[in-house]
């Protein structure tokens, strides 16, 4: 097995991607563009979550919105009923959204219309660890239904991410969903690592993860204004 | 981005997984062992479904089994209670296992002390599609709580899959799952594929799925006697 080669390429590639995404991240900032990311397992409750979040902040701010999944355009049309302005892109067998296919998707927006971006990852939670996307603040989410050990066993993911959202919190007795187990679970891999929980269904969590994306608007301002 | 020479070095690698699982599988079939491999989404429930199936399977003929995980050995402590041959293999960063990973892990295993090998993959649904394990039966699992899209969104991994397994059957009701759509969906993408409902909590389903999988049995020694 070849793999020292692949490694290579495979690191060539990333820091291409890396490169990129700098160069994105100045462009969000001088436009005033909040980018927001979160990944997941795949039906992990992101796109449900995020179609509520994008009522919530898109009462005040302007949101936009790109959804990644390998086959079909079903997010992009569900998100489209909130934030008008959202795009999908099909990655067909890649298993996670890079800094070019951000940067293609935004060719024809313009940035300066846009207050908060919200990119929803290919459910994936190995692949898009590596790539940075130019985004302020990455969520990695956990379904109260997945199991407390997701952390554990996806440490890198969870490392990666700048803070964490336990999801479908109302099924989470009918799952027998140890909440104490996960936070400690998260805090072993992340320490410190800020977590909400959220139920769109209920519509528990909501308020406060969408207070704290407002927030971190501001904080991303001063910071481009210093 | 250098794809061309990163596609090339993956063939070259998927090629050589190939000729290694084509081994592996005329070694499975000379030792009389049916290999049965499952994938799904982190947190679908394939642990909890193993442990259940090992123990009724395992009242009848030897069974064995590994398990991929990026990190922990978590799994193959739980189905080492009900199958005492039992290895985790830790993949650190790679998304899954591919047939170089089982040869090793089989190192020190005598095949003929085996009648039935089960093998989890990491928790993902795309990486795994490409890589033959050497496998006779491929299930691919989808747990209530995930959605019924999930068909739609990665049909390469119901499509690489031989049969289908729902989870969690029991948490359907409250996760609003719509089965007669999931079915549909599979059956767009895969028409014709074989769909099991199982629930590890209420036992549904473990019989006939156990039954199924020592039928197979029968067909792979018959098939290897012509």
């Amino acid at each position: 097995m070849n793999r020292p080669r692949l490694v290579e390429v495979r690191e060539n590639i990333l820091k291409q991607n890396d490169l990129l995404a700098r160069s994105l991240r100045t462009r969000f900032h001088e436009a005033g563009v909040l980018v927001v990311s979160f990944v997941s397992s795949p039906g992990s409750g992101k796109t449900t979550m995020l179609e509520k979040i994008l009522a919530r902040v898109g009462e005040k701010v302007r949101v936009a919105a790109l959804v990644g999944d390998l086959a079909t355009e079903n997010d992009a049309a569900r998100l489209m009923r909130t934030a008008p302005q959202t795009k999908q892109i099909t990655t067909g067998t890649v298993c996670h959204l890079d800094a070019h296919m951000v940067e293609s998707a935004l060719e024809d927006w313009e940035l300066n219309k846009v207050d908060v971006l919200f990119i929803e990852n290919v459910g994936n939670l190995v692949c898009p660890s590596s790539y940075d996307l130019g985004e302020d603040l990455r969520f990695v989410l956990l379904s109260a239904t997945e199991g407390e050990d997701k952390p554990l066993k996806y440490p890198t993911i969870f490392n990666t991410a700048d803070a964490a959202i336990i999801t479908k919190m109302d099924l989470a007795g009918a799952a027998e969903f140890d909440l104490e187990l996960a936070h400690r679970n998260i805090q072993s891999v992340r320490p410190g690592m800020r977590v909400f929980e959220v139920s769109a269904k209920t519509g528990k969590g909501i308020d406060e993860l969408s207070s704290f994306i407002q927030s971190q608007r501001l904080v991303s301002q001063s910071a481009t204004a210093v």
